[in-house]
């Protein structure tokens, strides 16, 4: 393996200056003249196809577009039955979105498919894999088109609940129409599905895994100095509604002592949120909206309402930590003589990544930090039915989400490089 | 005195029950169909304006209605060139007023005219006094039509500015055509003044000192179990506007040692607040307002504004706490690498309220206690030129600007009785 690996190192570098290029280019494929905008099935996404199939055949991968707009080019195996290694991410966007969140792991899987090629060209060996590879550009992940994210890891992994097709966008479009409208054949949809092994229009789907390539869109891997980081879990997710009743007055004339103070207490708690989530390793919380009433420069807030979003690897120490702040919440309010509301709005599970994914991806990135994603991803609907792992790479300055969003080139060959060397392994494995 | 008291007990009590009809009757004075609503020279006052004359008369008092608006019964001396005790307060009201903030001291102010004769003439003394008393019903005291309050009270006191008479209300009508309309005389404002001895339309003015009875708006009162309270000085105030800059982030991909969240400095700032507050007798600090942007349950606050309200009756305990408050925002801010921005938006200088006159009440009100006033009153600004005494009523549950605002008819009786007994005790000592 060593000669590859190094001559993959000098295809990633190749590789990765084409792929900051597409993503260049591929910012332009928008549904908005004035920032970059694609949401799921959109004008822009079907333009968008056209480039990406050119990309992939280029890379002599077959393509189709399956049942729920998730555009899939294959590497094939000589071996027809062979399970498949599933690389990609997704190709929608936010409003205002950066150039590279979802769309650089596609494209990362077309380079590594082509370095691939290359690599084995040059120094003469075969180009056959124990599997398929196929590329997959999800086609919907953010939840901005319909309401509901991971549309189309949903499809892929065998997970969609077809009543999500009756759901409707702002122009009262279904996604059953919307999907018609794009050309896809939505009968059935689990004809996208991977996960149990069947043919479906021809070709044999059968995932072995799934390796999602993505920014991390936080600050964690440079302030480490490092370029790529392997997910181990995604985090469990609880989201509450808290409301302070106290009691309106007059800021001049009611004495401190007599004062229900609905801000002062909501005070207390967010900084009872903050320190708590500082004492434990792997826990976030934030209070991100806060709002007084009635909110006037002279009148003791009446009612506080904020939000909580607490996140942690494990159910168990998240919902702990939900728990001790719902009670400490009422020890102040007790306290205070103030009225909580505590609405809890949602309560996600955390998902543990396949640790021997994991594990192989460490032996080839012996500096990558073991990290936890705050975030969703497609990964994280895969995992459920198919083993997965996530590769983050570096965002600096943490920005997502917006248009200074961005990758650094060297940290694009760095991933390319070591899914290269991850497709090898695999093959290896699968080969003895 | 001594059979006098008694007997204004027994008359305050009957003055005590027209006063609360009376309020209860003038709440029907509204330009507003809903809610009590009663600007400044509105049509509801001019209707008013024609009740409290009948009042007035009733006490055998001449009425006019000065050149700012004030209506001005006076009970005269036999002696012309005597000074004049003023008593009263304002009739205008904020949007969705309760019913006595204000004219409660008008109606008082009358009933104690009134009870003063009733008392001469069943103990057959003489019902002549050695000032001229004058009930005033201030014309603006809420600030609500033309944005600066006060404008009664500063005409009265000497103080009036005549720009403000080019003030404009939202439908774009001045100060001057208001009151031109409202068919006062307003060349000059000056003829309103008190506080220089001179005669203004054959009447002599020259204050000997003003008493306001108000409702307390807050609960202290309630909370001694006192139906009456003196005031020794209202407090001096400061605004201020603070806006802490953090860093916007994930709530999910951020770890906490990296975050620069606002709305967690912008807390800790809270709680200092409160806690300075409550380490200082007469301090009152409060928070408002606070808004976070951009105010998402899963985006770290980028900045939060909140709003700073301090008051105290010394200016510099309030200045020493401002700055306090100023050091300590800093400090919070520079250990979270968060950006403080501190805009002061007023400082407003103490006023003492005239100590003998405070010393006179004490004696006739021995349990009565000693108040600072954290709100504003026209004896606040009157007390600049003329010397001034505030006497409170207990506020039940605090409650004021607000339909649910009411006295006990109790606390209206003794309010009575104390001022007769003060104008009483100011009539032996200038008879010496």
């Amino acid at each position: 393996m060593s000669d590859t690996n190094t001559q993959a190192s000098t295809q990633a570098s190749t590789q990765a200056t084409t792929v900051m290029q597409r993503c260049d280019y591929l910012a332009s494929f928008s549904d908005d003249a004035e920032v970059l905008f694609r949401p799921f099935l959109s004008p822009a996404t079907q333009r968008l196809h056209g480039v990406l199939r050119e990309y992939m055949q280029a890379a002599h991968m077959s393509v189709h577009c399956d049942a729920l707009g998730n555009l899939i080019g294959r590497y094939v195996s000589p071996h027809p039955d062979a399970k498949t290694l599933l690389l990609g991410s997704h190709i929608d966007t936010v409003v205002n979105a950066g150039k590279y969140d979802g769309i650089l792991g596609v494209l990362i899987g077309i380079a590594v498919v082509d370095a691939l090629q290359d690599s084995a060209q040059d120094t003469a060996k075969s180009t056959a894999l124990p599997f398929h590879v196929d590329v997959v550009a999800l086609s919907e992940e953010e939840g901005v088109r319909f309401g509901v994210p991971f549309l189309g890891s949903l499809a892929l992994s065998g997970q969609f609940d077809e009543a999500l097709l009756e759901l409707t966008d702002d122009q009262n479009v279904s996604v059953r129409q919307a999907l018609t409208d794009f050309g896809c054949n939505t009968t059935p949809i689990s004809n996208a599905a991977y996960h149990n092994g069947t043919y479906r229009n021809g070709t044999y789907r059968n995932a072995l895994a799934y390796l999602e390539v993505h920014i991390e869109q936080g600050p964690y891997l440079e302030t480490v100095n490092q370029p790529l980081g392997i997910v181990s879990h995604i985090a469990g997710q609880s989201r509450a509604h808290l409301t302070f009743h106290g009691e309106a007055g007059h800021a001049g004339t009611v004495p401190m002592h007599l004062r229900k103070d609905a801000l002062a207490a909501a005070a207390e708690v967010v900084l009872e949120i903050e320190r708590l989530a500082h004492s434990q390793d792997h826990l976030v919380a934030t209070v991100g909206r806060i709002q007084a009433e009635p909110g006037a420069i002279n009148v003791i807030a009446a009612a506080v309402s904020l939000t909580l979003d607490v996140r942690h690897p494990q159910d168990d120490m998240r919902l702990a930590a939900v728990q001790h702040l719902l009670d400490h919440a009422q020890q102040v309010c007790a306290k205070r003589h103030v009225q909580l509301d505590w609405q809890t709005l949602s309560e996600q599970a955390a998902t543990p990544l396949e640790p021997e994914l994991a594990e192989s991806l460490q032996q080839l990135l012996p500096h990558a930090p073991t990290m936890i994603s705050g975030a969703g991803h497609d990964a994280m609907v895969i995992a459920k039915t198919i083993p997965s792992a996530l590769l983050f790479v570096r965002s600096p300055n943490g920005i997502s989400h917006h248009p200074d969003e961005t990758v650094l080139e060297p940290d694009v060959a760095a991933a390319i490089d070591a899914v290269c060397r991850f497709v090898g392994h695999l093959a290896e494995t699968h080969s003895k």
